[in-house]
């Protein structure tokens, strides 16, 4: 039975003339994506079972340098990764710029079963759909080129040729992809065919577009494959590095309405006697609350973002004196490593999402893009505008996978952040340090608080509120941080 | 029952006092070390359980900026842990210089345990105690500072206490550690007790050695760690960074003995129809080996090391094209990358460790330390110096949870260079373009053959051979190294 969109199948005279000029491209166009390192190249190798994703990936294998390839195929069963949210594998194993992943089972294969086996309905396959979308927008962004391939055979073929390669003993040298184990009867596998067709046709060409492969001819199918990572190699080659932003001069808002920090109350205080009882009672509690077996279930991670000198670090030690050591972790987080810079902005976060039951306290945060990097004209002012969605983005995902996201801004008035850095300057103690920097950061005041008003109303979401903390008073601050906390997880408990 | 190493316990009052100074010092130190970045310091913290780990931990944590600090504690029961050999757990939570890292359940548990329950003899135990004595001095030498502690306390003393706690309401904020519950007997406690002061005993004061603190009294035992601690902070922050190594004019080896090099026949060679049908042949034989059962418990290193042009890239791509692009990857090693440079030499080969039933190849290697290291002084003589017994300890310890390591030495001699790197200037594509660099390389051959000798001798072991190849004929050479891996492995499955 001969498909009608088949033709005669390609003679090894015609692909060997073929390959021997595409591969001699592949290899030039590879080395010269990895000496510029614009990009990193995603290949998401997708298809029915039997539609030789197995081969395909041998033979890219074969014609590109493998120094800078890695194969990157996810066992769904690894705790370790079905412990954290969906996308952190992808995020672990993100390639840096200049390199190449192949992925087997990618993103899309979740969706795309579930929608086979008939477990999700249609709105809820679109909603997946769209949210791999999103994320794609975004790695296109930062510098990650996906190029999306689906080895396109029908479903009676596709079976057949499994069967077959399953028992045939050319089968030595071929390792079989079995990707889609929990596909069985006729109606399921055509269902796959179906939703997989659907996810294929859903991105429009503006965005990153699939690229459909006739897979019935094994040599047309992977000289297709070839030509397209050629491409994609040689596009990814002659993008623009990006230009660093350009600082702004004048303190100017994104968003509109009432000035969050103006109407906070930064006269408030607690009394010494206060303070103690009341810190005391919370720290106890904080820990109950986080010993508990739903808190087991769930992973907590804490922002704290706020004025230089505004009592960050007092804070975080209280709230962390009333945690297990073993169970918390503190990350400070600085200027982006190379290995950061060479991956989109939100990597170094992901890879620091805690395992379930635990807690991170992020001391500055994935926030640093749109206040500092804003600020001083480190992130261009496509990146950081971007940012807000792509921050709520993350921040929906964790919620959406059991994690309780909680942020604090601790505000402080010009007044008090003077006191505090005159008070420094007397202290022998170089910990307490006052640098150029801060001096520097207190002139650009007008340029911060427009950043962070833009900031609270664009990422307080319910999934992640913003706490502002008034922290004049250093005891208030540390206070209302941990209560602020015992509250959010009696409510999420 | 008084023991009469106790004295009175330390009151509220002077113990505020002391702890007061002690922390600020604590705080000062601690800010030095992080800024310098001579060292990393891990604290290894143990004792029976009973005498106050859990306690001592989160007083390490309230005297501490948290910022520096993490936890290392293990679950011996994780499986992507228990794959791989024993001390890879510790070197993938290394901390970088500037870092501190607190351990709970250290290298150290599993001897005094099973030497406790009975399980390993003597010699055993003693031959363990020797390993971790030499890593510690690896450590020591790359600028990791261990600081060794022991809370002492009877193993009656310490069973009482514990049994308290675990029932007392004071409980609420003092996280137990429980480390040792597979103890259970009188006996067995007393015998833990006794290992445990064996291994105390046994580091001479030149290595690092054990600080036995008395852990009857909580408030003398923090202030006693405390002050190990702080010296500890003030020692790493006042080591000198180390200098570069002077590269050496003159070659000279340091072995003895005939040269491997001059004795291999360069001119074996194989003509074109019996290199496709063994290569062929080879690269069947090999996927089936690597497809094994047995071979699935083992995982597999290969180390690809040679002159330039001695055709690495080749072997490399034919060895890899015979394997499962799935189960293998394939390692390029360059300049090592900052948060590298932070941490001992080995760190980023630890880390690179394939999992089970899996390949990792390594183009160019931890071999780099005493080549093109030791060749350019970019390592300092005593560096390298002692890297061959590192390697060797290093592979020592691969062998032993299973791993096969085989290593290639692909050699060329100085006129076959010369015509490669002529006939490769002479090719368009970039990617074959011949440097500076490797002209200067050449031009360093005399020093490069000595390091190549010396290094086959001292690193040439029964765990871990290395197969030197006559490359001057590609073919021969890349047969050759599949022929001698497949017999490797039908020796070793």
């Amino acid at each position: 039975m001969k498909e009608s969109t088949e033709f005669e199948p390609m003679d090894g005279e015609t692909f060997e003339v073929r390959e021997t000029s595409l591969r001699e491209k592949l290899l030039d166009a590879q080395f010269d994506h990895a000496e510029i390192k614009t990009e990193a190249l995603l290949i998401l190798l997708n298809g029915p079972d039997g539609s030789g994703k197995g081969e395909v990936l041998i033979r890219l294998h074969e014609w590109l340098d493998s120094r800078t390839v890695s194969t990157l195929t996810y066992d769904i069963n690894d705790t370790d990764e079905s412990r954290r949210p969906g996308g952190w594998r992808y995020w672990r194993d993100l390639p840096r710029r200049g390199r190449i992943g192949i992925v087997l089972g990618s993103w899309y294969h979740e969706m795309i079963l579930l929608r086979a086996t008939g477990e999700i309905d249609r709105s809820t396959f679109l909603t997946a759909l769209e949210r791999s979308h999103r994320a794609e927008a975004m790695l296109a962004a930062e510098g990650v080129r996906v190029l999306k391939i689906w080895l396109d055979l029908s479903s009676d073929k596709a079976s057949e040729r499994f069967r077959n390669k399953r028992r045939g003993p050319g089968s030595a040298r071929q390792p079989l992809v079995v990707e889609w184990s929990e596909i069985n009867t006729k109606k399921e596998r055509k269902r796959l065919i179906e939703a997989a067709h659907e996810v294929i046709e859903s991105t429009g060409p503006g965005d990153t577009p699939w690229h459909s492969v006739p897979a019935s001819d094994p040599r047309a199918r992977d000289l297709e494959v070839g030509r397209l990572v050629l491409t994609a190699l040689q596009s990814a080659a002659a993008v623009r590095t990006k230009r660093r932003g350009k600082p702004p001069a004048v303190p100017r808002r994104i968003t509109r309405g009432p000035s969050a920090l103006a109407a906070l109350d930064l006269s408030q205080s607690i009394d010494r006697d206060t303070y103690k009882t009341r810190l005391h009672n919370a720290q106890a509690k904080l820990y109950r609350l986080t010993r508990k077996k739903a808190f087991a279930k769930r992973g907590l991670m804490l922002v704290f973002e706020g004025n230089d000198a505004a009592g960050k670090g007092g804070a975080i030690r209280r709230l962390r004196s009333a945690l297990d050591p073993m169970q918390s972790e503190v990350y400070p987080i600085a200027a982006p490593s190379d290995s950061a810079l060479a991956r989109p902005y939100l990597w170094r976060f992901w890879r620091r999402i805690p395992d379930r039951g635990r807690i991170a306290i992020f001391d500055r945060s994935w926030y640093g893009r749109v206040l500092v990097e804003r600020v001083e004209g480190f992130a261009a002012r496509a990146e950081w505008l971007r940012a807000y969605q792509e921050i709520n983005d993350f921040e929906h995902q964790l919620n959406g996978s059991g994690y309780i996201v909680q942020k604090f801004w601790l505000a402080i008035d010009q007044d008090e952040q003077l006191a505090r850095f005159e008070a420094r300057e007397q202290v022998p103690h170089k910990r307490f340090k006052i640098t150029d920097d801060d001096w520097r950061n207190r002139r650009k005041w007008p340029l911060y608080a427009a950043a962070v008003e833009d900031m609270i109303v664009r990422t307080s979401t319910a999934a992640a509120p913003w706490t502002l903390v008034e922290a004049n008073d250093k005891r208030f601050a540390r206070v209302k941080v941990i209560e602020t906390l015992i509250a959010r997880l009696e409510a999420e408990l």
